[in-house]
């Protein structure tokens, strides 16, 4: 029987807009689900680029009007993938037209926009692209953290470590305006660290935080720094910065349980650090994983063992798990609550940074 | 102007099958050639698993009767990626039906194969998939060596390590069959650091080898070891096995030379330890290099820098090179040429081995 | 002509007591002074013990009276390394009779005791035990940021990981007793992240900070956690604990700055990684220094190139240097004031987790 | 009870001169033996040297006559640490004057001095300085290795890398001259290698070499390249060159067996890698172990776990084991017979460089 399809519209043709394409294109080669994703229209601002980016990927046509594109009968999935300012207002838009409704993050710029953006979803299927759940040494880490290999927790510790804020060459995009980021690395590099963090260790409770704007001139945070108090009893550091000179891309944490450790680090998404505390005393040590396999999350899906993945297939894995519960109708995560829950966090941030105190996570 | 399509015939559909059809399905998503692979028919012995492979990556066809495709006019590209001791026999015949050649390493099971099939593609394109001459961070090697930062190279150290020979759960394939592999980790593992070596050090003028199988009845060697004498005057070891416990995948190599020493192994593809003899002396250190750009091979066809790639993008990347030579006219390497090389050194080995003493490379 | 002899009393006879005793025995073997320390009294409350270790490393008496022995005229030194909460009363003791003197980190358990101290013994050579400075690889990275190689500070970050708190089979000593040890981590490990920050990185100007104790019924912090402003516009985050499960002493401190970075690990202290923002783009990379020399610290005192030390010698080379600017008569860092200066942001950090708000260092 | 002096006599004023002095000082800090050595006499050509040396160190006298030396009732313990030729000589005469005899190592500079050197000293205390097989980290390995943790060996891998070959502004001392050192590397670098694989792995039965000068006008072998086969059934390969640039002292071993990995690098000498096999598959990785106790050799000896431990700590462990066989009456090894059996290697490997074939160790 024929796979059913899928019509996607996608807004957004930046480095997201190449990252999605790919998990479109590639999500049937590795996950075996019966929905075929069709990619019908991608829209955005500059034309040139849209033609250009749509002959590479295949995109059936362009658009620089997605206030059109969602309304059209024909598509059945909509992907926000625009930049954070623009979020709110497509995905309702998307959400009010019946759509199935995907979004990068941040969800939003605010609290408020995150409510009413997940009010507009709940009940329909919907997902926000915290891709890094399914890097596969995360999802064991999470698996790790189940079945009680770390045990209680004491420590979590995460930083986001990029090192381009400080490059006087780089072009300045809309990344490094309030405008349109809302924040800067806030809702960039810090909105992963927490999504991760709620995934493996649970709720936060309350942060004291400080906001850093290194660059003259600049209205959003080169480095936001907090510390964090989880509620099962743990406590936190963390640390987004693009003033990390050294590190191109070090999105990394650490957990320390009464019965072990995770160590990761994005830069080597292939590898996961693991102590387990019940062996024996002289036997006991990081154990360097190759998490490619066996028996671990996405091994059958992708190459053997010892046959290491990249970047693109956090999203290709995303995009898969996705399918695979929409077509089994069984509910997906990191859906919008859940990066809602992640604004409730960043938004407290934002207050203690401003307040000088610690604040409640609401 | 719309691409030229090249229509692609494959011979095999094993892990290598899965490979090559990822690589053309990519290809044109991260190199911009103008030419367009279709892929046309995938031929193999078993057909129920053909027809899963054939719907997975979308091959338009499928056959048991690789003979009949490899004469069929309407196929420009045939690729063959069946088991070793077939390699010869379908490359002829592709070779002799005006196709386009490309073939899996090892390139044949003897030095007197690979010259026929040398001699049956020359003056045509054609390609051997020694596809780890593309991972960038082994391409970045060979910029620096022709850069001068390596130097005289003194000493070249290289091991293949896997550890699936010791494990008696693993079903018996092809690979542990002289019959169709012709050889153990020979053809399997040391081909893969002969080639890379030449590419990186040029010629190997003589070995002193030993060929060992650990397994009880099984045909083929299970480990390969030697030294070599190179023609630039450096010294060598290689070391290939299947009974590295502990090792996954770690096709690693060390070149030492008068201004530097680089560092690589296979499972952590995207860095390069580099070692440059000329910074102050209190500075020199290993240099862990993520070789994502910027200024890497590479960096701009797949992500950002600090984003890594997987395995599967060697593959790409020899394609989007093989392709790119195709459209300009310009000469692909590796091709038969430089395999039969690898051959050679591949025959003074066994030969090593069987008489005990060091032997030319002819 | 004969080396002036130094007459050496040491109250404490734990780790410290074998640390220091260590270093008096072994500083003439690496640093040639012309001063030669004599192991004239060791004092402590057990007796059996104190005739144990006495006969282990060669002091001439033991006394269980410290307050006598510090009267002894015959006494030059009197080095303390009780429990902190002793320091004062013993530090002010000596120094009353004029005796050089040396005591253990942290200098005191309150910036009052610590303020009279320092008076105590301002204008006389005196010396505090953060040894940590004496590592190679941290006096080197000093350099590294006197010459400018590390450039305009952005990020300063440490961790000082221990997991021994969480041991219920582990005896418990003074240090889990508020009443000797006047904290937990804080003064045990904070007080040497702090020292090692001001070392590198200068004046830490506010703090907002926690405290947490994991135990029940344990009356000091297992962890201490703080965010950090540097007079010199940086900021940081610190992490002391004793429920690191997985890190036996992982002492590690990471500084970027526009020029580089450099990354340091107590467990591997004859390494620094160092980053030179300054490489070319493409050979950027962490750089794996051997702190061994040569033109290392220390490089010429001890062994060869790639002839690791361990611990103890940042202990030997402190008293080296000591003993060299006592011979010379030029100041010797850290001294009580620099303690003191320690002292300080411990404070603040208790003050700012007592009341959960920045605080000013004072 | 008063301990049993122990008269020492020492011939040799280099870095070994230097590097035994220390462990005479230190041993009685670290091990409870009931021993006393006494640093009587150190015998060396150059009496200025001498003198500094005696004077750094404690001797009580000098000499430049050490055949007079080593008849003198009052010593006890001859301990030979000059040029590698001269170690016959001395040590026979040590034996002959009824002496306890420590030799550096290599033993000799061929099998047959090594034969009469054994024979003499037979039924007497003996030792060599193989020192490395008293880093805790080896010394653990055995114990893995006896404990079954590797099992059934397959493969043995060792590495002894040094630059300084390379260095044209480096002093030509006696280990770059035969008539001295009798050998390049494969006495000063090999042997250490061949007797830590001896130790771990047992007996190796052949051999094929190569040896390899690269400085014009030298006469030592600046490269030694095997491979072996052990009595086990195990294979191996060795490589001890001093003209691995980009490496100041990598000592290294790798060995693969059924049951697991170990792998070590001197470098980093409070580090071994152990892979358990038995290990679920998916927590499977190598186990970053810092050999610093608990339960580890050594640990007890000298500092807390994760506090490291440095160089010199090898000799101070040998000696400390030494004189508690001594003591005890046991056996202690290596002995000269231990070091003859490395000898018949080293042998074997010129026997083999030379013939350009396999020899058999004899």
């Amino acid at each position: 029987m024929a796979d059913k399809p899928l019509n996607i519209a996608i807004i957004g043709q930046g480095f997201m807009g190449r990252a999605h394409s790919n998990a479109y294109r590639q999500v049937k080669h590795f996950f075996d689900v019966p929905l075929e994703p069709r990619l019908k229209v991608i829209c955005g601002r500059n034309p040139e680029n849209l033609a250009r980016i749509a002959a590479t990927w295949g995109w059936e046509e362009t658009s620089t009007d997605w206030r059109a594109v969602v309304e059209r009968p024909d598509i059945d999935v909509v992907d926000v993938a625009a930049p954070n300012s623009l979020h709110a207002e497509m995905a309702l838009a998307a959400a009010m037209a019946g759509k199935i409704v995907l979004c990068e993050k941040p969800l939003a710029v605010s609290v408020e926009e995150g409510e009413r953006m997940a009010e507009a979803v709940r009940g329909a299927p919907n997902m926000v692209w915290f891709n890094y759940r399914r890097a596969p040494a995360i999802a064991f880490t999470r698996r790790l953290v189940e079945e009680g290999r770390i045990g209680q927790v004491f420590h979590y510790r995460a930083t986001y470590l990029q090192e381009w804020g400080n490059d006087p060459t780089r072009p300045p995009g809309w990344k490094l305006r309030r405008s349109e980021a809302g924040s800067g690395v806030l809702g960039d590099l810090l909105s992963h660290l927490i999504d991760t963090a709620l995934y493996l260790n649970g709720p936060i409770r309350e942060v004291s935080a400080m906001m850093h704007t290194f660059a003259a001139g600049r209205d959003v945070d080169d480095a936001t720094l907090l510390l964090a108090r989880f509620a099962n009893g743990s406590v936190g550091t963390f640390e987004a910065t693009r003033y990390a000179v050294g590190c191109r891309n070090r999105n990394a944490f650490e957990i320390h349980g009464s019965r072990g450790m995770a160590r990761f680090n994005l830069e080597d998404l292939n590898r996961l650090e693991f102590f387990d505390a019940g062996d024996a005393r002289n036997l006991q040590g990081g154990r360097n994983l190759l998490v490619t396999g066996p028996d671990h999350p996405y091994a059958t899906n992708f190459w053997k063992p010892g046959h290491i993945i990249g970047y693109e297939h956090t999203f290709i894995a995303a995009l898969g798990d996705f399918l695979g519960c929409l077509s089994s109708g069984a509910g997906f995560h990191p859906d919008f609550d859940d990066a809602l829950g992640v604004q409730r966090v960043l938004a407290a941030v934002e207050r203690s940074a401003s307040e000088r105190r610690w604040c409640t996570v609401e």
